[in-house]
């Protein structure tokens, strides 16, 4: 854990220039508007060690694979976001000098990422080697209701310098991807064009024919007016921008403000792309900054109204999941199917842009649970958008019939991942995009998704099952060889118990909703059946699976064995690890960690969590005792899970630890690894520990039902929840809860035993 | 398998010219002579897909490890032997055309390894687009008793062309690695010069400092008489030669003799190399062709004499053992304890010239058992050598205390291979290095190498065993959970059988060896035990591990279990898989593969055969018919394995046919592989399998035996055996062996329970 950030309710503050942090600060600075993100880079040059990253949402490369030993079925190509040509570059120059973080002194270092506004600001003194002193301020925003627009704004003053000083905006697509695979070059200009007002940069992606055009131009005001349009165009083949400079003396001040336009060629046709960039950039800046930061600040304003948390008495954890929050909205605003949310956001290389079964576990209940369900429904069509290529995948790998397996990584539906015993092996995955079908229809109440759409992909997924199981002989049922669970420090094992139990209940889960699809719309059942061909007795082999899976449980303990050879391991509690080992997977070798009982994430008691409500108190307590003390959590998506357990059994330190490790797992840098982005993913994460661990929200025979429990540190918490058509405001007293329905006509919520009906607008209070 | 070559027993003979088996030509026609070889690429032009290559024992290039998805302790480079300047080429020039037999029409085409002399022929008639006819006949060789020395003749008679012929014969470090991770050219030129005797080019490995110089001359007859020095010197960077012409009308002859001397920084000062490359040269073309072809030639008839194998009535097995002896000896001399043999001896770029446990599992005992003692000896030497690097191997993976893990694929001690289940978990290769050293003792009588060599080793590889294994609570036993078998068809599984029963060997053999070695050599066994500091209390747990060693064995069949999950897979028979789908490694995707019970090579049967004197026939006999069934044999480890095993069980056609696949694997190309180059090591096999198979040679009570069975398609069989001091020449007919001692002076042999002492020089026949 390493902490270097000031503790603030609504923003994240860096009091002091941490050159050796730099990496992290500029994950953590990232800012983002679903449609383009980057990270927190200096604007200005800076030649010390810094992790360039600007990235466009749905803009992919094909870099070609890169393994030591191929194996058959691997993907030809790693898809990956691609570092974008730079639009944010604004330098300053002074007569012969020019200003670098990295070379310059620097004094009253500020940087504040505002959440609740969705601007970032940085201001410091800088004095150059031969003595000049400015003054600077930098604020910079990536419009959340425009989402072609990002806007910058360069306020410096002379404090000690006479002479010119320059301001230099520019776009710039001599841009380097530090994690190719092979070095190469991902980006072709095809036109650029510097005029009096507007400067663009037409490029395509190399082995894509994806085209994005960027557009910029700026405003300058010298002391407060309008500075005289005389600059320096700069027309290189791969860069354009301004030269925009004045002589300036003491105390004077040149601001300059950068608008850029971008526009990638999912949402522009390639004829008229160059064309609309530049007229969109014309009009934003007729409507000018003030205008502009007005809408961005509404559009933040609504969202925080509608989504906000807010626990008291503990200003880490209230900073940390706002950051949470902020950070997802800033990720994907859920607007187009065709988009899914990276592991990283926009917030770095690492995993090359693509989406995992993070979405469906985490990031998707909390849209539907807690912001607008249609996100929920759109990252739902996604998977079925590319649901051909996950059958594709499924047959690749010489399962045919239908079946479908989601990929591991992937942008647009292709299977990124190359690594065989998790490409092949993890395949878990297709769980929890059936898992997440159910969850949207059991909160949503919206069956009518599942003619045609949820129930193809179910169907598909069951297909995948029934062909990757394998009947034992020896012992009578159904068994899952050659897996890897959700503990990816376990690779190639038997019969992890997570999916195994995770395949049987998809099985029994869509023959529910195929029941229930029949209920609601039988002629679109038939429909979807008819299409996808389901044969004679497949139904019933599915009952039949689910009815002989097996699932290990040992006879003496009666605990769920994670996998079939983890009881041979030698058992050992994670405190038993010496701190400068930890994290393992920087310290140990590939071998022994294997081999440890070490767990990387939650696996057995991701299954207790997912499905608890197949399980007593006492059974997942047993086995949250005997697998939480081996978890190390060097994954983000472990601590909430583990904090959820904690909070239902009662253990309420526990989960409060862990409550902070989900909540503030970059900002503390947890896993010494933020340097590479956020984990933005499983961001989503300690919502769902809020919710379903302190809060205790769940559906008890579809009655929205909260036994909430308060942690120590805490005073109260709210939060808001949709459930239907309704959305209720929760909040948590240490001795009764305020329930205040906001949207919907009424509703019946149960706080433990007690059931009240909430009416619109009507504030009850229920103690508990 | 795909038969081309015509069969003769002493020659490996291409008939047509096959285009599109250039591959699996160049490397089946393959040259070496331990220090350096080259593949079977034409010396001339030939514009057509061909893998060039040429390559020097011992030379290595660190390339860069490449891999999807780093792992803790993966090696960072890759070693690997890097394709060499081009020595062998020599072009033919007519006054506008150039000799192409990718375009010329070629008639009368034949190629010719003659085994018994080591030399290649290739002639042809070949004539150009214009209609320009020439006769050409090529002889080269690399000379088995000069190691510096390559030689090559050009005799080329024109048919119907009259003008300007030229022959160019040439040095050239222009060369590709076709398998480079990153495309680098491996070798600078130092310097290169042509004068008018002699050409040398100096070159040193990038990344490493090995250096290596090669020097060339010519001589050169027209109709017969010398060619008068008339030639135009060849003077590039990177390429030296001469053009050697001559007008020549229909029927004239042009001989061209190129000599060329070949010396690496392993065996000349780095400041003498150029010189000593250049004299040795002058040196050897002042002896003449036709004197150094008859040293070359004596030093085959001894080979042969010493080392041959007599099949009679089946010219395809005859023609197939004496394929792999001849190419066993080509790779290695056994003269230097510095160097091993390359998985593809000298003859392709796969596994990039490393040494794998194929070296001790089946060259060490071919060498041991019918070849010279001392090659043995240095190939144990070789392991000792680099005990330090493998101590320093097991380090990194976390596991100290002395203990060695050799590595998975080497040339100079480190670590290659980067595939964590194979690098990290194919851990019994381990063991064979302590088998091949009992061996040794047991066969050589040898036991002076035990102390200091010998121990050593056994002691280092004993630590690791006693460091890998896991003590199962559970089970109450020792285990060895996360391994790879033999069988790569499964990866990461616990209680390999073959890993588990060989530790338990290894420990039991080294605390046996250390017995020996006591009473054999006190002072200097306690000299090294003080050495290797070795603990109290360090053997009594070896012993103990190997009393309480897991081995799994089905209680119902009482079985032995390849791994722990092996039972619950879904049983077929390899002729339940479509042919079209074989070799599966080429068609299956790896999870099929995986999950799959077909067994790539053989694993509990490799047991059955290394350790066959713990087992009862009963006991062999049914693992047998369990597992063979279900063995692709998609390794060259593997056939000879259950040929042997098969010869024991009686069952002689199977028997026989796996010997045909073991002993013509490349010659008949059974994995579609061949154009990759020779499976070199896994050739010692088909000895083994006449010796112990067929022939049931063994140590019984440390009497030398025989128990011999025919197969029907042979009428006699003969081979030499050494053992202690004794060479002994085994013929075996249908009801009679004929015995003769060769070398020593007397030893008692034992056909089936008769035991007859043997004189030297005195032919016994024993019935049986």
């Amino acid at each position: 854990m390493k902490q270097y950030l000031k503790t603030a309710p609504w923003q994240i503050i860096e009091e002091k220039f941490h050159p050796s942090r730099m990496r992290a600060s500029e994950s953590i600075f990232s800012l983002g508007n679903g449609r383009f993100g980057q990270r927190g880079n200096f604007e200005e040059h800076y030649s010390s060690d810094s992790l360039q990253g600007s990235y466009l949402a749905g803009v992919t490369f094909l870099d070609k694979t890169k393994v030591g030993w191929w194996k058959n079925s691997y993907p030809r190509f790693f898809s990956r976001v691609p570092n974008a040509p730079d639009w944010s570059g604004m330098r300053i120059r002074l007569i012969d000098e020019e200003l670098d973080l990295a070379v310059w002194d620097v004094q009253d270092y500020l940087r504040q990422l505002d959440m609740k506004s969705g601007i970032s600001y940085r201001s410091f003194v800088a004095t150059s080697p031969k003595g000049n002193t400015l003054s600077i301020k930098i604020t910079h925003l990536n419009h959340m209701m425009e989402p072609n627009l990002c806007m910058i704004r360069f306020e410096v003053k002379s404090i000690n310098y006479s002479g010119k000083l320059s301001v230099v905006p520019y776009l710039d697509a001599n841009v380097k991807h530090e994690s190719a695979n092979y070095d190469e070059q991902m980006w072709t200009t095809l036109r650029s064009e510097t005029k009096e007002d507007v400067a663009y940069l037409w490029t395509q992606v190399k082995r894509e024919d994806t085209q994005v055009c960027m557009a910029m131009g700026y405003q300058a005001q010298y002391n407060g007016e309008p500075l005289d349009k005389y600059s320096i165009l700069i027309e290189k083949e791969q860069a354009v921008g301004y030269n925009v400079g004045c002589q300036v003396k003491p105390n004077d001040t040149l601001e300059v403000d950068k608008f850029v336009t971008i526009v990638s060629s999912l949402y522009e046709s390639r004829n008229d792309i160059v064309d609309s960039t530049v007229s969109d950039l014309r009009r934003y800046m007729k409507v000018g900054w003030n205008e502009l930061i007005k809408d961005h600040q509404a559009y933040w304003k609504k969202l925080w109204n509608d989504s906000d948390v807010v626990i008291q008495g503990d200003e880490q954890a209230q900073q940390g999941i706002r950051f949470n929050i902020f950070q997802l909205h800033q990720s994907y605003q859920g607007r187009d199917h065709r988009l899914n949310i990276a592991a990283k956001g926009f917030t770095g290389e690492f995993y090359g842009g693509n989406t995992f079964w993070n979405t469906e576990l985490c990031c998707l209940p909390y849209f539907l649970l807690s912001s607008r369900q249609d996100i929920a429904r759109n990252l739902l069509l996604y998977r079925e958008t590319y649901l051909q290529k996950a059958i594709a995948n499924a047959r690749k790998l010489g399962i045919g019939g239908g079946a479908a397996l989601y990929p591991m990584m992937t942008i647009t539906g292709e299977e990124s991942h190359n690594e065989w015993e998790i490409t092949f092996e993890e395949i878990h995955r297709n769980s929890i995009m059936a898992y997440a079908i159910v969850q949207y229809i059991c909160w949503s109440g919206d069956i009518d998704y599942l003619t045609p759409h949820g129930l193809r992909v179910l169907i598909a997924i069951c297909r995948f099952w029934a062909l990757r199981v394998t009947w034992s002989q020896r012992c009578q049922c159904y068994m899952l060889l050659g897996v890897t669970g959700p503990n990816e420090y376990e690779n190639n094992v038997d019969n992890n118990w997570y999916t195994n139990f995770s395949c049987r209940q998809t099985l029994l889960d869509t023959l529910k909703m195929l029941k229930l699809a029949h209920q609601h719309n039988e002629a679109g059942t038939h429909a979807v059946l008819e299409e996808v061909q389901l044969a004679d007795g497949e139904l019933q082999k599915w009952q039949e699976i689910a009815d002989k899976m097996y699932l290990h449980q040992d006879e003496k303990t009666s605990l769920f064995i994670q996998q079939d050879g983890y009881l041979n391991k030698v058992m050992q509690n994670v405190d038993e690890i010496p701190s400068e080992e930890r994290p393992i997977n920087q310290h140990w070798s590939w071998d022994r960690i294997l081999r440890s009982c070490f767990i990387k994430q939650s696996d057995v008691l991701l299954g207790l969590y997912l499905y608890r409500d197949h399980f007593d108190q006492e059974t997942i307590r047993k086995n949250y005792e005997f697998y939480a003390p081996k978890t190390v959590h060097e994954s983000s998506l472990s601590p909430y899970v583990h904090c959820i357990l904690a909070a239902r059994l009662g253990k309420l330190d526990e989960a409060y630890n862990l409550f902070l490790q989900a909540t503030r797992m970059d900002l503390d840098d947890y896993n010494h690894e933020v340097n590479a982005g956020l984990h933005v993913t499983s961001m989503a994460g300690s919502w769902m520990a809020l919710a379903h661990g302190f809060a205790g929200m769940m559906l008890k025979k579809q009655v929205l039902t909260f036994e909430p429990v308060m942690p120590s540190q805490w005073t109260c918490y709210e939060l808001k929840v949709n459930y239907l058509d309704c959305a209720v405001k929760v909040t948590v007293h240490p001795d009764a809860v305020d329930v205040l329905l906001l949207d919907g006509d009424e509703l019946s919520v149960r706080i433990y035993d007690k059931t009240v009906l909430c009416k619109k607008k009507v504030l009850q209070t229920i103690a508990y």
